[in-house]
């Protein structure tokens, strides 16, 4: 298999988005920036464990496939460092008594999260320089002023979505996601596949 | 069946959906609007043909289940008439010569969409009075002013998602999205099942 | 003096946005809010003075005008208190190391604020359930998630400003902000008329 | 005089800001664009006249000053069309039924434009290749696919406002705003030095 979706999306699906046209590549530019998301622990549980335990811990925690995931943010995050490349956090500010009636109104679950569930996972955590935007919203720009700081930073790259640096709770929905991406918003590749590309950039 | 999701994420991964505290519905407010989207004829062709040769006609075109979901449409838009409702057209603007390099690096024939391909389609045209905001990104919220009119109408209800009124070029991505949207942003739910809960607004 | 205009915007001008048919007053509505902004010590300085003195403290701070309006915020914060309305504090996050190149190119002072300039004038602080806001840029709206929270509350009320209750380091510019305001986006009126209007609702 | 506020804005004023450290110039960038604004019939009138004549036509229309600031504008089109930099109209969307109730709760006369009111001005006019940008708003970027843009466009320049090319019907109010801006937000030059620091961009 070549992609994270064969198998789930019918190949019938795939031939109708070739067809059409979707899914080309738009490539990198030359001012990259690693935007990292969900590596706090209330995102993966503080010790990597199958999902139906972590979310006994915490009901967001995806477990295992986050563990591994946050492994390859890992790869990718020395990389950027030794550039001197931007690294950016947006992260998901522990809620306040005022956010109640939100989210939490489709998951009440979430209001509960305590202790080191808003920490970011030692191994992945941001250091001095790195831009750290707290957020409300799932979205990493709504309600944020992420766009000014990538403005800001002369970022040109397009959006390039390392496969295995991601994660979701149900695979089905990940792989499905990615293939969303993949065919209008983002170069979806694996992340030694964008560790070449990064190498070429100056 | 009971959701449109079922036999495509797994029993298994929906239990650990319901187990961590996903997925409850919001309700409906007092002050509903109707946000119509995708009813120009670039996203389902002129006429209802399976996907494969609608494409042929513009590379957006869904075909069939485009046309079915616009006649579910059709159905709900004759009730806000009724009503007095707000309803609100967000459409793709037609593609100018300035937007090459977007979303056309991607999915380069979305540029050659000519003809009526722009125009609404006539069954769920809109009349004097609905509110017409032109996009030029794939949601309706981003670089638009439809926040600020959903404001000034006073619309306090949550959104909801009539699963039968929305459409996918992959039916695995259409079922998952809608899934994943049950989960936490919306609750999702059949024509039917919306027409009651309408008929108890006053 | 009727305005707090009168005087700086020359008669004729005024009567030209009156032939024009601007100015004229939208009203509140049901369900205010008080949004509170420029009440951290770096605005007004630790203590009532000149500003002249405030400005070496803090470079940003506005001094015995600022620490006038602070009295005034406090009477409107004593009523929406006693309502149980909403309270929302949208504030000025810590400037960090990677702010540096943005408000700063043309403020360079800004970056050195430091001890107790970013907290919270005591006489007006936030209490449990008030809404927090940081903000990196001037606007309360941009690049934060304020909308979605007036979305929340159901909150109506058009945009009041109470004169008396803000302020700005020159006098001439703070009159012809409210000037501009009042003719376009805002009810201007005094601290007494706004409480005789919110004493109107029920 | 010096500044287009001296005179306005008082001098101990001045030395206050200046004192404090605002003001600071930011400079331009490799990559300008030019985005013009206010150059439909509305805002000036079909032809230049005393303002107190020009509001009988339009009641948005500024009349002579308008008309002056047009022609400045004219100067720097032909600059940046020489140069091939992207020229960007964000303009006034006609307004319709559905949009009552908002600004024209403020100022009611906005709602009766009509004829050539929403057209552009002959002599500054876009020309194929030239963004088009509707606003509902009277920020270009709030509600508008703006920042999209510039950010394709690579534009890399800060905010400069060249003073004789931008205009208000209080002439109090735009030598304030122009000090404002200054102060904090944007470099204010005369149309002529910004020719200047165009000129050294290659």
């Amino acid at each position: 298999m070549k992609n994270p979706w064969d198998g789930i999306i019918p190949e019938e699906e795939q031939q109708v988005y070739e067809a059409a046209g979707f899914g080309r590549r738009a490539g990198l530019g030359r001012k990259p920036a690693l935007l990292i998301i969900d590596v706090q622990y209330r995102s993966v549980g503080t010790t990597p464990q199958p999902i139906q335990e972590a979310i006994k811990e915490y009901p967001t925690a995806c477990g295992d496939v986050g563990w591994a995931a946050v492994g390859q943010i890992a790869t990718l995050l020395k990389d950027f460092r030794a550039k001197g490349w931007p690294v950016i956090y947006p992260y998901v500010s522990r809620k306040e008594s005022f956010d109640k009636g939100r989210i939490s109104d489709r998951v009440p679950t979430v209001m509960g999260i305590e202790g080191r569930g808003y920490d970011f996972i030692e191994d992945v955590a941001p250091v001095e320089g790195d831009i750290l935007l707290p957020k409300k919203h799932p979205s990493s720009f709504f309600g944020t002023p992420l766009a000014s700081y990538l403005v800001e930073a002369g970022v040109d790259t397009r959006v390039v979505v390392p496969h295995e640096a991601v994660y979701d709770r149900s695979q089905v929905s990940h792989a499905v996601n990615l293939f969303d991406m993949a065919a209008k918003y983002a170069d979806v590749m694996s992340v030694n596949e964008l560790q070449v590309e990064l190498a070429k950039i100056a």
